[in-house]
């Protein structure tokens, strides 16, 4: 069985899941569709599909299954006519930045009985995946303690930051949702520290660029998160989860791992560069997790309801921010 | 110029510091007082010094400074007591559980001019001083976020519970004092989360065995330190600060850095079992630092006052916990 | 530009190469041929290819290139059809285990000026390659002593050791390749020791399953080669290059780097469980320089004569074992 | 029962057993020798000890045992000496450059039932002890392979070479001591290679910087050697075993040991500068051993012969260069 893609927005991200699709021999890629004709041509050249628009992949008889890789500001939408196309769905976070919208989309998910999977790619990163192996398999007993640990290498753009919804609704908002893999449980409080020490403008425009996170869980499990828009060594991405008989951690990786010695001391080369290169294996991972899923008719996870939980809990830490409180959720 | 020595309290951190004087060279133990007997025999023999009570310490007239390391709750006195003596004062944290004892106490220190030096020995591990040291010579550029993890092997017997004041004043208080000392400002704003996950007996004895804290300086930097009365591959102690340029972080260290290769993996021993084999060097450096400071008058530290201040932010963890709130300081 | 290809043996290092092609925008598998018919049927399936004979790919007007990777007693006589056909060639190494008829095949090749690669993969792993950039860089000054420590997983059959040629022409051959990659100038002296640890079938058969060579340069330089056929943590392929002004040094390599740490220590999982694994960056990276090779018309490189150079290495590190002196180059 | 300590020599490596004997509770210095006067001046003030010479300790009825730390070519007669007198004996490392006047020495102390042990500090170091340990306990099944990578930060002065016997018998003789430590079986064969890279100078003296040996042993064992006599990155002390069920390995270590991140990359400190920083607890814990076996009359390991076997594969190292062949020991 071969699923056919549709690919809904050829930009960066979406080139990723078309070499993704490509590489996969379970799936193909039929038609991709973009505003901006001349990326979704590249697409359409490199891996030998149609460029067709939005509509025209939504009729489709010949696309099982579609990818939105489109703004933000368009997902609920996108996802909410291609659930009544039912097509199965695999959709860029976040659904939307307002809760209540993506409340709305999920109903209609739920109306449809369509298959809706969210883009957490962490959780199919192999070392984060072998964390949570691990833990399942018992090795270090009951979770107690998780920390994460994650910085860009750089601060975006002024005009980024002001679509991306803040800080925790963009950047936190991964590890939000890597808490909540890792904890095995849910958190009900939050409680954030976030100031401006990378970019004035960043502050200019009422947001944060450093936050500090800590989440509580019913039974007391806590998970600390580490968030800076900075990192002059490479895109670090760390987790390291504590409990009741060890501890499992995932460091970070680099592309090319030798080391150089010398009077100066032991070198070894800065982390990788960002996501793209971090998590190649993860984006293909993911999308071999959806296309599995589709095939098997599994429940596709994360789900449209893990992006809401972690929106609600990127929602909290900023209010948290606000209000000097602990917030429950 | 020696330094004569007597030490008031021949237990566990004692003798460290018995040792610590007996192999420095500028140093010399005269007299040992302990209640039990055979504690202070013990260690006359081995360190060829006398046996006096504490109030022939404090006449003596061949004693130029002592180490405090009876019960916690006789140090204010005692303190007090040598500072009127005109002895030079080490004694190990805290001066009291109670903030305002403290400054009754650090009154009589300034009145009589006296010099008292708090044991926070991890300032002087050469791993955590090195940190600092890189600090200092710009390799990270401004500190931005810094990041303790602080975790004991084990938890202790319900009876230490009792007379500790609770973990943020046990345990948490060196996390402070690291967290002000790689700062470089002071924290005024405090959140923290704590449960019992380890030792149901410390929950009804009223304390937590888990905490997660967060703090805040005025220019927004910020810090985390994650606390765990367990840790079952020995005394974790880890400090990373992260900056506008780069990043400096101390490992945790063991007795023996073997590796040994087989089917199940790379595997290396645990961690020193905990502080009194992991801190060997951060106890004879500071009693090393003492004496400099004796011989050279320079200001001791870390100080009364730092002791205060870390007390102080331990209390205000607690009303955090108690409260749900940050707590300004 | 694309580069049209023939695949000559469909086994396991043939999917490999498949593979590699495949996910090459610049390069198109056009027809595979294979003995085994169901072999070649799997590969042409999966890779959209025909299936054809040798002579039917010798003869064809569209492939412009070949791969060779049918059992090693045909490698020479492919390589001289394939020449005298004026495709391209690429050859698994070796070319043959007797350097007599290895000459015989380059003088055809140096005759048709045919474009001949051999595939010592190790030349294109990424930390390899970043540790001869390093050198060329001059991060460590001039080259002194070479390290290279090569060990299997486990020991072949007893059948692969007959055809093997021997471990020094068969695994060693490897290592002299990356000395010489490494050394930069031409080994001059040879050392080995040998002897059977691993599998005493191996002895019955008259090969080594544990061997250490040392080479020497004309001017002085050094490395040395520890094998065994055994490493029951993994496929260990280390190398590190000292040098006057220090030292680089490429690790192992696992497919998962996470850490679990207890009572027992910390561990980490074992490395690649073998070179499919282990050297798929490899692969596809030398498949691509093969590509861009013929693209730009440059000199193959690892050439026949590179394969020729070690194994006259392999020859002399055997006879320096059976005479028990140095053999001079 | 406390051991009462003769000094001979008072210079760099006398100062570091003088601690050694001072941190001992079971232990004493009462006096030490030197020509140079100032020097057993210095020592006999910093441990409370008298001057005396070399005939009034052979003579003193208040001394048990001696460490002889004078020049090389004094080192035979005086152990003969020492032997005749009653006294234990440690030697530092070599008995004598010359094997036979070595065999001659070992004849006296069998003739006196002397206690004669020899300073092979390295199997003293905790690390590499507990790597015996391992090895002991089963961890690697049987040793096959051995690896010492030994690297010294610079080239002594041209003084030092002269009366050094060359570096096989004053730097690798070191390594064949660890070699036989591990290998746990004799060693009956030797090839080395050996040049000039480092110092001009070295070579002119007839001597060499930068060896690589091959040591097996009758049952086929092997142990690779690597020596230099410059390492930028300081001194570089490496052992690593491989055997049927495993390996083990001890890595390098640094006085401090941090990491510094940022936009080149992640830093460690280089390296100890040499064996009097890296060897501080091996030097402790040999005196220690060496008083342990006076107390309870147990066998001074490693003894003469151990200096004696030691010696002979430097020799055969030598031979092997020269002769270009493989020696039989």
């Amino acid at each position: 069985m071969t699923i056919r893609f549709g690919l809904l927005g050829a930009g960066r991200i979406g080139k990723v899941h078309a070499k993704a699709i490509g590489s996969n021999p379970r799936a193909r890629l039929v038609a991709v569709a973009d505003a901006f004709e001349q990326a979704a041509k590249d697409l359409s050249v490199a891996y030998n599909c149609e460029i067709r628009s939005i509509e025209a992949i939504e009729a489709a008889g010949d696309i099982d299954a579609v990818i939105i890789c489109t703004p933000t500001d368009t997902h609920a939408e996108l996802i909410e006519r291609f659930a009544r196309a039912g097509k199965a769905i695999f959709c860029e976070k976040p659904i939307d930045l307002d809760g209540k919208r993506v409340e709305k989309c999920l109903a209609v998910i739920r109306q449809m009985k369509a298959t809706l999977m969210v883009g957490f790619n962490r959780r199919f990163d192999p070392h984060f995946a072998a964390v949570r192996k691990a833990i399942d398999e018992g090795a270090i007993g009951d979770v107690e303690m998780v920390t994460i640990t994650s910085r860009d290498p750089g601060a975006p753009p002024a005009d980024y930051i002001t679509r991306s919804g803040g800080i925790f609704r963009d950047m936190t908002i991964h590890d939000f949702d890597m808490a909540r893999f890792l904890l095995g449980e849910e958190p009900v409080a939050v409680t954030a520290h976030a100031s401006v020490l990378v970019d004035k403008k960043i502050g200019e425009l009422g947001d944060y660029d450093s936050v500090s996170v800590i989440l509580s869980t019913a039974s007391g499990k806590q998970c600390i998160i580490s968030n800076s828009r900075r990192a002059t060594y490479g895109y670090d991405q760390r987790i390291e989860v504590h409990g009741s008989k060890g501890m499992v951690a995932a460091e970070n990786q680099r592309a090319v791992s030798i080391e150089i010695a010398n009077g100066n001391g032991y070198t070894r080369p800065p982390l990788h560069d960002f996501f793209m290169t971090r998590y190649t294996e993860a984006y293909a991972n993911e999308i071999a997790a959806f296309i599995e899923g589709i095939a098997t008719g599994a429940q596709a996870a994360p789900s449209g309801e893990d992006g809401l939980i972690a929106l609600k809990l990127a929602d909290a830490a900023l209010r948290s921010v606000k209000e000097g409180k602990t917030i429950t959720v």
